[in-house]
């Protein structure tokens, strides 16, 4: 009977922008303000229901998303145009829903084929009031091109097991990364790396080592290494979460055209 | 007695960043929060000094500088790179000190030769997290070619008295726009316009009269009278303060190369 009403509900799912200063991270936890438990009260409000809400990745505390995708069943007959503007209005200042689709029938974190992060590096020896949570100042000299010359070795599938935050968190420790670079635009440097999955803190950790790089703390010989296998946490340092954004989550070309709306919005 | 007091004490020109979110503009109000405020009470903790800042423009409430000119006069003996540092300790997150030149010869107010204030409008349906308070929503559609048309028709010496604030708060109302534009990155459209110098509330109303010509509420036939003269107040609508950043202050460039390390900061 309870598997029967849950499938009279519709799928609903939602991209999602964040800024994740306040939060310890998506997931809930008790006595701690949580992306995703402001989102299930959001549903509430908008609703009447208590519904879980599930997303692709499952950002840590601090860590930003500029684009998530999250999904929960609801029996609601509200629009998805309205459900966009009534969870809006629901959630704080600090979240917002972008897209909305209603009766998709695609799994948000089972179906995704890759993930896009950035870093936001603040190259400046006094810090910046305006990128304030939303970048990590770096204020010593970085070799730019030795960096892009290691972001190349990170290319493709390796063991990042010595990139994880602690061992037994990752099931499988073999990734693909598809690309990964920096670039420069004045004092801000922009990290951007695509994988099919990474690992818990795996790009955190990878900005540290690259950063080392960068200043000469590390050589390229020794990233060559950590990436022939290792042990968790031997990489890194990792750095701070507030420039960390989730960009883009990736689905199959024949599911991201189908639900157009979610993964093209226009004005 | 008192003026060869003052002629002892060195002119202290410091380059400032700041999020005008919290304040109630940069000049000093009773009561309030205002950046000048923050810095007086930042150059007494450091100097022991009560001293009166005085800045290359009075940016309004909310409005944001990332590159705004500040002095003080002050009979410390700390070296400009400790001046910085100490400053930064002791102003609020949302204000730092960018650069500093102690012993600077230049008015930082009466040698301005021009201005140059960027506006950010995230054009979208939804509003967005990341750029609350840093720039305005506008959801719906926008014909940018028009609204270049008409910032090319800005360009060059006008009577901007349509453009101010109201009667009376400016001594001429004749100014010289040397480059206005729009520029677009994806969800981010940046309105850039330079001049000579500006009326109180002369970019807001003019993005206000631009927005209206893009979505097709005013015609450019309309901003052609308003630019040949007519009262204050009747171009606009003001936009709100929140998108607005002071990006520039010029000087002539013999006085910028004499003071580089103010106006070409490099890590």
């Amino acid at each position: 009977l309870l598997s029967e009403h849950f499938n009279s509900l519709s799928k609903i799912v939602l991209i999602l922008e964040y800024d994740g200063r306040r939060y310890s991270g998506f997931q809930w936890q008790k006595g701690r303000p949580t992306i995703q438990a402001s989102l299930e009260e959001a549903i509430f409000k908008t609703t009447g229901e208590n519904r879980r809400v599930i997303t692709a990745s499952r950002t840590d505390a601090g860590v930003h998303a500029r684009f998530q995708v999250g999904s929960f069943r609801s029996g609601t007959r509200l629009p998805a145009s309205t459900l966009v503007r009534a969870l809006n209005f629901h959630l704080p200042h600090d979240i917002a829903v972008k897209a909305c689709e209603v009766g998709a029938s695609f799994n948000v974190r089972g179906d995704v084929i890759g993930r896009e992060y950035e870093y936001l590096i603040y190259h400046s020896r006094t810090r910046s009031p305006l990128m304030e949570g939303l970048a990590l100042q770096v204020p010593w000299e970085l070799d730019l091109d030795m960096m892009n010359e290691a972001c190349s070795m990170l290319k493709g599938k390796h063991d990042f097991i010595s990139f994880a935050a602690a061992a037994g968190r990752d099931r499988g420790t073999v990734k693909t990364i598809t690309s990964a670079g920096f670039e420069r635009d004045g004092n801000s440097i922009t990290f951007r790396i695509k994988a099919n999955s990474f690992l818990m803190h795996q790009v955190r950790n990878t900005l540290g080592t690259l950063l080392g790089i960068g200043s000469g703390r590390k050589t390229i010989e020794e990233l060559k290494q950590l990436l022939g296998g290792g042990r968790p946490g031997i990489a890194g340092p990792a750095v701070a979460a507030c420039g960390l954004y989730l960009t883009r989550v990736y689905y199959p070309k024949d599911l991201e055209l189908k639900y157009e709306n979610l993964f093209n919005q226009s004005i």
